[in-house]
């Protein structure tokens, strides 16, 4: 999952990806999930955004933790 | 930070929560976070929108999966 991800998008944090994409390309991603997920037990949760200018972002600390690799 | 987080907002999956927040909640919040992390390795990303309606929140599988306590 974290491969497929990482395909599409930015890894920000443990299990969270960000980026732009297109709606072709997150029907791709959403397929492909389903494919590698059990739907019974995990879950992917995709928030969007139409407009960038809508959702700001702020981070405190350190932008890229390396240590997440290792939780 | 877990703790913290639970008391301004619902806790979705990992390290990841959501919910509606005032601006002053929000300040306090942002403040509490800040006195127990380490601001060298941790990292907190808030991300905002005003308007809910500007998310869209999409869940495939588990809506909440009890599973990722023990990750």
């Amino acid at each position: 999952m974290l491969k497929l991800c990482r395909r599409y998008l930015n890894w920000i944090q443990n299990s969270v990806f960000e980026g732009e994409i297109s709606p072709v390309k997150l029907k791709e991603l959403r397929l492909k999930a389903k494919e590698i997920m059990d739907e019974d037990y995990d879950s992917l949760i995709i928030f969007s955004s139409r407009n960038s200018r809508w959702l700001e972002k702020e981070i405190i600390g350190q932008e890229k933790n390396n240590l997440d690799i290792f939780l």
